[in-house]
């Protein structure tokens, strides 16, 4: 087998960790950090270091932040009256794009997930409720996957925020786009339900 | 737009450098370095500043290597007569794998292409005719790329190198497992002019 240099071995096995890139690309990955002019490389290198230093979670929501809040939380324009429930900061940048929304966040951190021992406290539930009993929020959005299995949050969501505040959540339904025949069972079943008026525009 | 902070965003801009990552892999690979344990991305940011430290060219064959010579130069097993010429280090480590070459390599960094302005001087051919004229090579085995517009090279290595050496180039033909009517007509002719006797064993 090809003897690489130690260091690029190194090179190619942390490449290989991450997500979706395998052997093969790892070893492209490789070379090509090797041939780029140098800054090119060491500009990944030191992105990767600065992030893990400076990024650190919003003290309100729980987003990505450099500072001590957000930059979701810190605008005022945002109204602090609707706070949209998600699992993982990167939810936040999907709903973002859409423009729709513009009401503040909190990252819960998971789902409860009774059969993994995923409990309340694991998840920043308190920190929610909290949130619920100090600030001005009249609804609460649960933005949460759509998984088979994943009822238990919702369940335990609008148990304890009550009458307290609104809870809703996401619409489920055919995706734009989606046509009849390749939507799944489950899909399909709920998008009937769901039904609205032709009228009743969302 | 989702307002990322700032070194999240160059994180995503610098892993979307590299090549095959697209702007959405980009965004996936820089949420997994900042969720993933913090030693996992740094070893990921340490590797690469320490392969562009430590990995330098061979001093003879212009391999990657950490040291003076690489590990194929410093190998005494290696036969010294025979020079296997590379456009790149990459092309060492394919044909490494195949097991089946035992003597030594000399990387050029390019192929000759008088459009694009590259000359015998911007590639490693004096240093080749060096080699062939120190070191005890009998054949010079031409591991190119077989492109088209890449005979240029062949041709001017052959008329150096003169009678001195055997100058040899890679078979042409149809690829391992390859159906005949997949086969392009360069490549089917290449066959054709290239057939061998069936008790000539390669």
């Amino acid at each position: 087998m090809p003897d690489y240099p130690e260091a690029l071995e190194e090179l190619i096995d942390s490449l290989q960790q991450l997500p979706t890139i395998g052997p093969k690309s790892a070893v492209r990955l490789a070379f090509w950090l090797l041939e780029t002019p140098e800054p090119r490389a060491l500009r990944l290198s030191d992105a990767i270091r600065v992030a893990r230093q400076q990024i650190r979670s919003c003290g309100r929501c729980f987003n990505y932040s450099e500072h001590q809040l957000c930059s979701i939380c810190q605008d005022p324009r945002r109204s602090p009256r609707s706070l949209c429930v998600v699992v993982q900061p990167k939810d936040i940048v999907s709903l973002e794009k859409t423009r729709e929304y513009r009401g503040l966040y909190h990252v819960l951190g998971g789902l409860l997930s009774p059969l993994e021992g995923i409990g309340p406290e694991k998840l920043r539930l308190d920190e929610l409720l909290q949130r619920v009993q100090l600030e001005p929020i009249e609804e609460v959005i649960l933005a949460l996957d759509p998984t088979v299995g994943g009822e238990a949050t919702p369940l335990y969501l609008s148990r304890q925020l009550g009458p307290k505040v609104v809870v809703t959540r996401l619409a489920q339904g055919l995706p734009a786009g989606g046509n009849l025949d390749y939507a799944d069972e489950v899909t399909l079943g709920r998008a009937l339900r769901g039904r609205r008026r032709l009228d009743d525009n969302p």
